[in-house]
């Protein structure tokens, strides 16, 4: 994977898709599923830790969750960074460490920190277009690759303002460098969304969410303009779901065959792992190391035989 | 939770169950299906970093993720902790971290540094009963508080032993101070499970694992002798069965509203991150800080206004 | 170490002494030393780690680092824990993840987060009164038990406020529940420490950091109606000031031997890790396992014979 | 700095000499001392974590440290690796690990694990020849980059065997890919050192450390054929010695001016920790913020003034 690809997704001719996961394991199954980019979610990653979506991970948990991932995949990463953990010094480090550790690219928001998850009823509150076109700039000026993106996430629909304010917000963003615009948006239709793209005239590619909007087919999204459409997090609650009703079977039935339908053989669990692969590469290694004693005896022996033979 | 739970519950008159997690949320949800206790899977926690479970992830991220769970959870962790991390001053200072993390217990196995997962067709190899029930010793020396559970693994079966050598292993690491025997089998009938239970003569209680043997019942299992059975792996194998279902019904009709059914709500997840007491606690602090700072200025206020009165 | 031993060095008849670290190694210096309580210095910690101390660490770094040295000293640990890493919800979390971490107090600072160190010349910028309560009440409300400790750092002089906003705040937080206040100040003389203690009429215990005003002596601090004097980063800029000379020395002479003298000999960094402890009970939990061994050959031989005997 | 750099030094045609480092601001000091290479020493950080060098601390604490030195300085890191945390497949994770990290290259020795301090009186054992070729063959196969160096650490000397072992090993290594040799001894004088650059024949650089040797000089390592020395442990020790005093005398005197000519001022920790840099690239980037800002402001009236004007 090289971090270029994912500039490229971003501006393609075909509508690019991203899927949520929260470990490599799933990252790695929304490579198998044929996405195009691996979401580093934070709502998927504090759920699987079981803390609120709201700044409890520290940038360490989350950063070395989204390494992890990018070491696992051979698609880019894209990592959900919040508000960007704090300042602009916070958000000088981020970048450094999250393209140091191979990931494709981050998204910060123009929330306030701690931030608050977008669906969740509480206060949404924005920083002002100052602060947060001084955190794209200091972003992009800290990569050390073009290649690298940073896409800025407007809040404005989340925090209740209107297409104005989101499309100010658009131009100060992309003013400031950055690479792409997520537009996001909780309501049941894409509208926002869509309006966002009919006025927004700017040159970089938008990106949208479709979580609450979910019917709004992908041939839909690309039709508005959207260049990545990130299926943020079913991949978590089809999990869960269905967690719950294997926990559920083993205990009603009382023993684990009820439910073997329901599950992946464990032979799927060791290829996800790379156990094959692994014990081919020990065998082959230990191989070597024999032949390479082979070989210094026989040298050893060939040099003893000479001195002699001089 | 307190760690003497996990003991009682290996010395009750029925069965105890436990179903492997692989981070603080699954671990909740074990939890919530009204299981005993939380097995913090080696398997499903390698498998989820997706690496083999082969000692791949240190201890560092096997105990970060445990004690995570613990912090989560109201009933037990039980951590899988393989062959022990190394020799014996590696499974000193396990037990040591372990139980300052909040842990109830650990489970290591007689097998070497690093080992291979039990189900894998590859090198199964057994150290010597005197090296492990050295570990044993160990770990049970180092421990604070006699609550916290020491489990010696015996992999005898697994390693193509007989019935005999896993008998005299049992003998030796309960000799050594072992507080539970888990003996693990890879047989699709519970036989060897069965036949060790039949001969063993010791006192400690003894802990089975119905992977291959799924169709054995709590109920034959605790007819059996068993105290405690782990459905180890289900679980994630049930999440990754359903995650690759969902991403591919995504993709496959360009939309995720094909897929809502499977999900759970986004209010699920909420619940289960602890989000609506997270909102009322900052709310409630919110107030408390309000009230405090009134309270100093009308202080204040008085204190001028007696000042001014003397 | 238990915590109460922190609280009551707070309220004792005589000044308590603490000092700074940045790992366990420093930690255990200041223990041996004689010092009562082991300071995790946030800006040793984040010098030691490279990076300004301005929040660029993380919570998670900071408290493994801090639990690293409770893990190895006898004495209380107190965190330096900046202003809290976040709002209201972070401080909750801090709070449960220090305490179980071992750690025997936190210290919090009234200053937005991210915060700068108080010595820098820069925005030294104070939260609202009614902020900064709320988080020592949401603090104080989160530890399980009432031994751990709740400081309440006041930065007042630090940003430039006089002696009545120090003791307002001083009042407030006193109210909230904070079991000390520490009364920053980076004037060359003692003066708006005791000006403080003076004219603080409250009831807890007061915390001072003499590093500009070094002259100041203990005797003197003890009597102006100071508990706990910290000594909180002298160790390391010795530490750094004697690597340089010895760096320097070496590649100036060419040779090792030139700074013998200054170093502490091997057997003393093994001493300081516990090595000949490892080693012993290595040996010791090897000849368990050994007589567990022996002792099982011997049973089974029994039990054989018996069986024959019959 | 770039990888290669490592190499270039080992193939130079003067001695290149290394210091050795437990955090990123020992590492710092290194490179400011003109050292060419920083050696992340497994003693000093084990010993800085206050544990046994003794493969107590995992894989997962000695590379975040390794990556954090790495992060900081312009010079390549080489860390200590001891036998490489486990067999064949652990060295692979490893390498691809320390690469993905920026770390210029490790060292691994041919010792069991978990190993032991080479100066510790205690259990010193060799692995067989062809164990330790499979896993330096495994590392030169897992590199990314020709440029990351894999330097076999030959512990014959220390083990108690012979120049004849550790020239057989020698070759071995070379053989087996490794891209230089450490050879340890534990003598006072370089003899053995000496010996093994006198019979060595092979075609990789040589590396030695003389700490117990300490009096030879780099012009006699440079004289007998060794490329790198590597003086691993005098900073710590120099400041271990140093904090001693420090907190001895502070104690004694009853306030810090005594110790403070032994200090460097609070100035130069700041310095050392970018502290200016870091509030320069914010108020650069504060001010581009408001650039973008005003910019936008003024687009928009203008946008409006056009729209009006119409």
């Amino acid at each position: 994977m090289t971090k270029s690809a994912l500039k490229q997704l971003l501006h393609g001719d075909r509508l690019a898709t991203a899927a949520g996961a929260h470990n490599p394991l799933t990252a790695a199954l929304v490579e198998e599923a044929g996405f195009d980019v691996v979401w580093a979610s934070g709502l998927e990653i504090s759920a699987s830790m079981g803390v609120p979506d709201a700044n409890v991970l520290s940038v360490t948990e989350c950063l070395s969750t989204a390494a992890a991932m990018a070491a696992r995949v051979g698609i880019p990463v894209l990592a959900d960074c919040d508000s960007g953990f704090g300042g602009i010094t916070n958000v000088i480090h981020m970048v450094q460490d999250y393209e140091a550790a191979g990931i494709a690219g981050v998204c910060i928001e123009d929330k306030t920190f701690p931030k608050l998850n977008s669906f969740v009823a509480g206060p949404q509150q924005l920083v002002p277009i100052e602060d947060f076109a001084g955190k794209i700039a200091a972003a992009v000026a800290s990569r050390r690759s073009a290649d690298f993106v940073v896409v800025a996430r407007i809040e404005a629909f989340i925090a209740g303002h209107g297409l104005e304010e989101a499309l100010r917000r658009a131009r100060a963003y992309e003013l400031a460098g950055a690479d792409a615009l997520l537009v996001h948006s909780k309501l049941a239709v894409p509208d926002e969304v869509v309006a966002f793209c009919d006025h927004y005239t700017g040159d970089v590619p938008v990106v949208a969410v479709p979580t609450t909007y979910a019917s709004t087919t992908m041939d839909e999204l690309h039709a508005a303009g959207v260049s990545l459409a990130i299926y943020a997090n079913q991949g978590l609650r089809s999990a869960i779901a269905s967690t719950r009703e294997t926990f559920a079977a083993i205990l009603r039935h009382g023993c684990a065959s009820a439910v073997e339908s329901r599950l992946v053989p464990l032979s799927d669990v060791f290829g996800l792992q790379g156990t094959a692969r692994m014990l081919e590469a020990e065998k082959r290694f230990e191989q070597v190391g024999r032949g390479v004693a082979a070989q210094v005896d026989a040298d050893l022996a060939f040099d003893w035989a000479a001195a002699h033979a001089g």
